[in-house]
């Protein structure tokens, strides 16, 4: 798509939109050196995607000041799946602004403007920016200049000014300019008709609530329209299984207000699913050798010094309760009393237990796990859900292993998360490896350390046969990790469990073993959640199922429903059956219909409706009604019990 | 023992010790009235020992002054078990003053010195007393005049001063007198020989910090040397049962001091137990309809505003966690932010569920189960182990029911409540009715509701065939509860699981549901705790049981011990078939020779050692080692399987 004439000589494929040259992003009209080192960045690559959604921001912003001439510019960036735009405006965008700006975006694409980039002197800049108030503050910000994702300016390299004009391809005429670094993609007609303006929504300017109020307008842009279309279909899927919603209609938990924003309240209904979810991670884990133990909820503040959680993650902490101050006959505070803290995190009071009394090598490995719940002061903004949350229960453990277990240890702790998730119906995964990277100063402990377990854990990643995403400079600040990373049924990525190595705790709180030789050792602690918090993987097998969940995890499993009233004693007693069986079934011997009966416990999404009339009472059977609508008549209630009960007890993912 | 002579010739039996006069207790010398009604005192009474242990503690009092002349009087009130008195002295007592104190003590009691009353004035009083600084001050108390148990002075009806003089039974010499509303025994004589000084400890005067420290030597005394040796055994007793010090030794639970007093950790074995426990208590729960729920630990304080806690409890809550104070540009506070609150009762939350959406009385009774961590701030003085702490977990219940289904639910509760405890091997109880006495104003809710709960609670109190105490005026505000009291082992009352009516706080949330008419009516809620703490209610278990666990319950249920190296495998071939049935068993492969390991299993108090040698070997069987030090040898290994996984299945008190 782009036009004869245009005279960008490199490429001549249409789907390349810029290149990378010596490691630096480029627009195509780039002028090359010899010895540079290029390659290619196609429109649909992860680079190609973010330059096409940030021209799209462009064309955008074009479009609003061409309707709109008083708007003011703030940063238009690309974001996951789109872009957004800020503006100065005296009254708020609404969705009703975006047929018009959406017909202005479409002319101006059609038009096939080329993005031109120039580099300006401060004070160029300064004038030809005069009635951008932003802009002008962005330029005023020593050496940083430019668009990014998280609403603040970046540093450039250089400190180099440049503007981008939006010029007619043929004329050279200027049609609109901004400050920007690009690169832009060569012409605004490659924007092609992949994109739609989304929403729209209050901002502060710079994030900061001191600043005005901008208003800013999202949309997303694909490489084509089927890509868009598929974009949008996901979204509409994903809304239909969002938790916050079935978790509502299926009476699973809930938000009061009361209590505060991000803390959950979990009905009957919820409350056994996430019982059995814990059981079994209970059985689980026993079976695996882990021990399980309880800790309180509140310490001390010294434990928390101790740990340094007060000195490197205070701000995710809740504040503090004091108790005690002590003032003397004057009013002068003479003991400042002790602060107490809600824990955001399990390993200091594991570590206590384990500090308890010596431990011998033999003793070792030691692996202690407990449902934890933790409190977190999450900002109200980032709350989403169950998702993201104040109070969460961790399926937390520590074990606490010597040097020469480390790798058997990681081994069998991935190999439980794995078999974990698969019991869960979770069965396509990947595994990131976060090591650390050449930043010197970053990373605590030494270069042997370092090597030793990064290694440890890369021969445990590979064994697994699962494909192995490098993270390098994700470690913790001391130690490496490894995620596993699990696809949903909509194919969506949640980073689920993680096996974190510590050489760091054990060192601050002095944590020791007797060797065989008498020697005083440190142990290697491994954190590890196996499935990360319950509240966030009770949300994701909440979507994950859309609400449909296996039968073993079912708040109901089985609803017994009569053809009419005179077969209900007949059906009685096959629920019976299954009720003394452990399952969780009742007879619906309510007024309504039998129709409307089956409506109503479809939509509850509950596995298995028994049916019975009087071909199945004559033959000692029952009818099969599944959550899809199919049927299974005349099955003989033994088989029928038979199948329930077999397909809890295994956790079959079947019905 | 009382002399001839002495004069009191009202009742002959030497074991009465004083009597009843009206209500009020007595001197055997008081003078009588013409239609007064009079009953006697036993010194084997509650209210005879309390007479004879005060009147023990004003001869403590007399021996201290006759051996250390210098030192004045606090207060010296009789305590359960026993009696202290308080001194003023330059130098602390020590154990090593209870010789020459508890001669000087027979002394005085071999003498027979008659307790005598003496009505006084104020100012005689005064005179009287100069040198003695404590008692002029209770003088000066206005109305307040006398000894308590509490250790604070109380008032005295009529505020009559009295002081009893010591004297000669012959001479009716004045050999010592005391501040003090009385009665006392007639003849120091009565005292006999069933008393013993015990410890010294530091208390202020009255209480307070800010009062000079006194010296407190505590005592004991019992109406006879047998009943002083049957306490001192039970002290013992106690003392090698005490949860603390076992706790410590089976290496169950501890207090870290990094946390802070009060709060306890689990460890593995201490871990193990309690999840059995909680398995037990919600599987039971889940048996009896009951749904589980989970809420959080903390709340904004307008929840706790609603429940009335922050009015009424506000003392014993942890203080808040303050977020977000908003400052205005001056620094004014704008905002005082949202404060915080640890929650000391899961009440309100299990409310808002219940509030969550409209309920018809279809629904009704609702029962909502959660094992809900709670916090408390008592004061450090207070705290005792796993039995008083500032973090509990309440194994907590709250029905929603109609006032028609009050009674069976009540019912139906305490059957589970008595059944539970059975199962945990506490078979001896005794309930406890708390209804409301007449004092005006202090009780909320109309008589008919008082009358109708009240009757509901006795009829199902009585239907269960237990002792039944009375408890009036020991209501809570709103409402009735019947209390059950457990005797342990070595014949200890616990008071445990409790059943409480509240009407108050469906009115405080305005909770409704709908009858059968349309109208919307209020449900009453039933408070319940099966167990009550989980902390609590494992100590009383641990001391019940000597820390010798029935098998179900034991951290570790089997260890195998082989006679020798060679019978290794043979046993781990038993203890993994133990294994795959669920059972906790291992084989101690460690070095120490056989008579070692078993001492060292028996003392972890392990239910089951299971020994292999030749002749097992030979016939397919084991030899059992019980914890008692019995035998039983030849066993084949099924039986052996057999007995044990049957102990454990059917929470067996017998292994």
């Amino acid at each position: 798509m782009t036009e004869p004439g245009d005279g960008f000589g490199v490429f001549t494929d249409r789907a390349i939109v810029a290149m990378r040259v010596n490691g630096e992003l480029r627009d195509l009209a780039h002028r090359l050196e010899p010895g540079d080192r290029v390659s290619a960045v196609a429109i649909d690559s992860p680079d190609g995607l973010d330059i096409l959604r940030h021209s799209t921001a462009h064309v955008l912003a074009q479009a609003v000041q061409s309707l709109h001439p008083q708007a003011t510019l703030g940063i238009g960036p690309p974001v996951t799946d789109g872009f957004y735009y800020d503006f100065g405006v005296d009254s708020p965008f609404t969705v009703d602004d975006f047929g018009p700006l959406q017909k202005a975006m479409e002319r101006i694409i059609r038009q096939g403007q080329r993005f031109q980039r120039r580099v300006v002197t401060e004070a160029e800049a300064r004038a030809e920016l005069a009635d951008e108030p932003y802009k002008l503050e962005l330029i005023g910000l020593k050496g940083g200049v430019g668009d990014s994702s998280d609403g603040e300016s970046v540093e450039v390299g250089g400190a180099e000014l440049t503007i981008y004009d939006n010029v007619d391809a043929k004329t050279g005429e200027v049609y609109w300019k901004d400050l920007c670094r690009g690169p832009h993609l060569p012409s605004t007609r490659m924007i092609g008709n992949g994109w739609a303006l989304t929403r729209v929504a209050a901002a502060y300017w710079r994030g900061s609530e001191k600043n005005p109020q901008l208003q800013r307008i999202y949309g997303t842009a694909w490489a084509s329209k089927d890509a868009l279309r598929e974009h949008q279909s996901r979204l509409e899927e994903a809304a239909k299984r969002d938790h916050r919603k079935l978790g509502a209609e299926l009476d699973l938990f809930s938000f009061p207000t009361e209590i505060g924003s991000g803390m959950s309240v979990w009905h009957p209904r919820g409350g056994i699913v996430r019982l059995e979810m814990e059981q079994h991670a209970m059985r689980r884990n026993r079976e695996a050798g882990y021990s399980y133990v309880y800790t309180p909820h509140i310490t001390k503040s010294a434990l928390f010094e101790q740990s340094g959680h007060l000195t490197n993650y205070a701000d995710s902490m809740f504040p503090p309760m004091t108790l005690d101050v002590v003032h003397d006959e004057a009013g002068e505070v003479v003991s400042p009393g002790q602060d107490y803290y809600l824990k955001p995190m399990n390993c200091p009071f594991h570590i206590l237990i384990y500090r308890e009394r010596p431990r011998s090598y033999r003793e070792l490995p030691l692996r202690y796990s407990e449902f934890g719940a933790v409190y977190r002061n999450e900002h109200s903004g980032a709350l989403h859900g169950l998702t993201r949350v104040r109070g969460l229960t961790m399926d937390d453990a520590h074990l606490f292993v010597r040097p020469d277990q480390l790798e058997v240890e990681v081994a069998s702790t991935l190999e439980l998360v794995l078999s974990m998730l698969r019991d869960f119906g979770l069965t396509d995964f990947y595994l990131e490896l976060s090591t650390r990277d050449d930043v010197k100063d970053k990373w605590l402990g030494d270069d042997e350390m370092w090597q030793t377990t990064t290694e440890a854990l890369r021969r445990v990643a590979v064994a697994s046969g699962l494909e192995l995403v490098d993270d390098p400079g994700g470690a913790a600040f001391y130690g490496p990790k490894i995620s596993v990373q699990a696809r949903d049924a909509i194919g969506r990525t949640w980073q689920l469990s993680t096996v974190q190595i510590d050489p760091n705790l054990p060192e601050r709180f002095d944590l020791e073993y007797t060797a065989p030789d008498g020697s005083r050792q440190r142990p290697i602690m491994i954190h590890r959640a196996l499935l990360g918090s319950m509240e966030r993987f009770f949300a994701i097998l909440l979507e994950h199922y859309a609400g449909a969940f296996p039968a073993w995890l079912a708040p109901e499993q089985v609803v017994g429903i009569p053809v009419a009233e005179e077969f209900a004693d007949y059906l009685t007693d096959v629920i019976d059956q299954l009720r003394a069986r452990g399952v969780r079934a009742h007879v619906d011997d309510s007024d309504d219909r039998m129709p409307k009966k089956i409506r109503t416990h479809t939509k509850a999404k509950v596995p298995y409706l028994l049916i019975a009339g009087e071909d199945d009472r004559a033959q000692g059977a029952v009818s099969f009604r599944f959550r899809d609508g199919t049927q299974l008549n005349g099955v003989p209630v033994a088989d029928a019990i038979e199948r329930i009960t077999g397909a809890i007890e295994r956790r079959s993912q079947e019905l």
